[in-house]
């Protein structure tokens, strides 16, 4: 690689809103999407929401010279949503499906019919491994009582895990995607801290869109105003995120977000806003390029980020175990009912209504059983994310206290981690 | 490193056949590995089929002088019955639970409420980057009919992937578990190529234990005869499995199995023999050490693998895919009856049997539903595999015949992979 060595990549981002049947003008936003790719010839388009393979596949066909290289991310009953068209050939594509996406009986929301994802590619550009991240986290429905708090932090810690152990060789790392997470949520700083990703709308001297960078906004028609009734300037839940390791330096040149309306036509490609980033990486000094890796000075937010990510998860198990022991509850009912309804039969009193209620109590024990099992899996899938983030955490604060080089240290940072994990 | 620089690493690997309440003499088994390991004091230990997380904290107790660190990997709603235990500080660790795992309706056999996945842990010794990951793959009950064939295929490429993604950075990977594979099923075959990991039992020259390397043997008394009819000497199903990357050369100093009893006592510790491996990693010029990387002449038998495998997945997805639309006759059909008891019992024919019938009716859409969305999910599963296999397929065909430096071919192989996913 030459030491003036400077690649520039230009990247586009947008929750398609695709609900077959649901979203408003589909195919006709579908279709002025693909004119719009084609025209502006990105190096890199990552979609969310395009939740018909037909889409997809219409796309495909449509940006095909453009933009060769193209991948659909299967999942769940429904799928994942994400697809990426490249213009670069992608040397290797993967995806991670998140083990908490909400509840199956809250039918009406629907994301745990989706199966939601992360999609990882790997490009091999100028030299250097390039690894592009695509997402859609769990969405929220009602910010005040967020009952899918705790599915949207271990979503967003599985992310981080995902990234951090599928980069490690990388030079570059990038994310796109909707996140369902204000800036300042916990979600969006856990992932931030944990794998030292940068924010492109916060890092970006040049941007222009909608203020605050909000990429949804009640400009846009599509959009449920009421859902918005708390922002009047809209919110900020899409991002582009990226990294590069030490002796590069990647910027974000100019960032360019749609404003409710197509930039052509007029008329939304979505009910959210599209991103457009222009990112530069370049050589840098090892000293201007803020390390991924925490060093002891900068672990504070870390530890304080992972300890409150700790507390929501630990509370989301307790809330997973407090439904999975109402629904043993309701088993050991449903069961007795049935026995007594079996003694009525079989003596011959008010034989006919027992033999009616019969059937309704088997169908009562056994949603309750799937009840019960959903939630045993969810407190054990939170378990699981807790105890991953104790055991960082147990390391980040020993790393702080005592320095990195302490071995001693680091091995009872371990020790602490996985004593609190007996808890 | 210094130059004559040498580390050992002494394994231990075992199935330990721990469910609660139906494996035998569970608790004494559990003792008495805990006294083995205690004993031999290995450099890391994994244990598969540790269903009861009172086990794992019980040998958590018992081992804490000689294995200050260990972890118990939850996932779905039994548990993935993984946990590892080790000498040295465990630096980081995550999981990845198998997309697809049997079916919710074999309840028999239960391998779906398990959530079986793979255990990664990054270890830091002698300044070198240990990858150590311990999995379980589904069962196999009938080797001749071998319905979960397309979703063992399937979590052996997750595996392999999870491995590749994962272990890009680390100087050495090792992989132990209970494959459920024999060495030359395809998912073994597959695991094996796409990952460029090597059979300790192949390639050490001082083994001992039972003929072929056999870990489940007809002299172990917990084993079920009637499963090893067709194989007198027993199967090879448990491996330990490893590499390393250039420059650094990784042998297996010698393997160890037990014979259907417990070296000290004479009584089985499971119904499967443990491995114990003592691996040696050493400087080695680059060219002595095969390269996991494939190079054109290495391709053919990936190339070959990974076709059988793509026609597997792909008649398990046909297969999926024809359930699902079985299921949804049989929800029409449902529908159809319902709307025929309404209309019975409004006119007040035969109302009772109508009222009788309408329960069990709803309960049978239910059921089908049910049925197709896991069908629907699966078909979806198993069609992301293939498509990350037919990409893989397609690279290492245009590497083969015009040689890895063609990028125009490699893209051309890009595009195959593609159209292919098309289908």
């Amino acid at each position: 690689m030459k030491p003036n060595f400077s690649l520039r990549l230009r990247v586009f981002n947008l929750n398609c809103w695709g609900i077959p049947y649901l979203s408003k003008h589909r195919a006709d936003r579908v279709k002025r999407l693909g004119d719009f790719l084609n025209r502006e010839s990105f190096d890199l388009a990552l979609l969310e929401e395009v939740w018909s393979e037909q889409d997809f596949q219409y796309l495909r066909q449509k940006l095909l010279p453009a933009y060769p290289a193209a991948h659909y991310f299967r999942s769940g009953i429904i799928g994942s949503g994400l697809c990426v068209f490249s213009k670069h050939p992608i040397q290797e594509f993967t995806q991670h499906i998140f083990t908490l996406n909400g509840y199956p009986y809250m039918i009406h929301h629907g994301d745990w019919f989706c199966g939601k994802a992360v999609g990882l590619l790997v490009l091999h550009l100028g030299g250097l491994v390039f690894n592009a991240y695509v997402t859609h986290l769990h969405a929220e429905y009602n910010r005040q009582k967020d009952i899918y708090l705790a599915h949207r932090v271990a979503q967003a810690w599985e992310l981080a895990q995902f990234i951090h152990h599928t980069s490690k060789k990388a030079d570059v790392v990038l994310l796109c995607g909707d996140l369902n997470l204000h800036p300042k949520d916990l979600g969006c700083r856990l992932l931030k801290e944990w794998t030292g990703l940068h924010d492109a709308y916060l890092e970006t001297r040049d941007f222009k869109g909608p203020e605050e960078g909000c990429t949804m906004v009640p400009e846009n028609c599509y959009v449920n105003r009421q859902e918005l009734e708390q922002f009047p300037l809209g919110i900020r839940i899409d991002y582009v995120l990226y990294k590069a390791v030490s002796g590069l330096y990647i910027s974000c040149k100019t960032l360019r977000t749609t404003t409710g309306h197509e930039p052509h036509s007029g008329s939304p490609l979505s009910d959210h806003e599209a991103l457009m980033a222009t990112l530069c990486v370049r050589h840098s000094p090892p000293q201007h390029n803020p390390s991924p890796t925490h060093g002891p000075a900068e672990r504070s937010p870390l530890i304080s980020v992972l300890r409150e990510a700790w507390t929501e998860l630990d509370q989301g198990m307790a809330q997973g175990r407090w439904w999975a022991t109402i629904a043993g509850y309701v088993i050991g009912l449903g069961l007795l009912l049935l026995g007594l309804l079996c003694a009525l039969a079989a003596g011959g009193e008010i034989r006919e209504v027992a033999v009616l209620l019969w059937t309704p109590s088997v169908g009562l024990v056994l949603g309750a059983g799937a009840f019960y099992l959903f939630h045993v899996q969810e407190a054990k899938g939170l378990c699981r994310a807790r105890a991953e983030l104790q055991h960082v955490l147990g390391r980040a604060r020993e790393a702080q206290n005592l320095g990195p080089e302490s071995q001693p240290a680091l091995l009872l940072g371990q020790q602490e981690g996985d004593r609190a994990e007996e808890q």
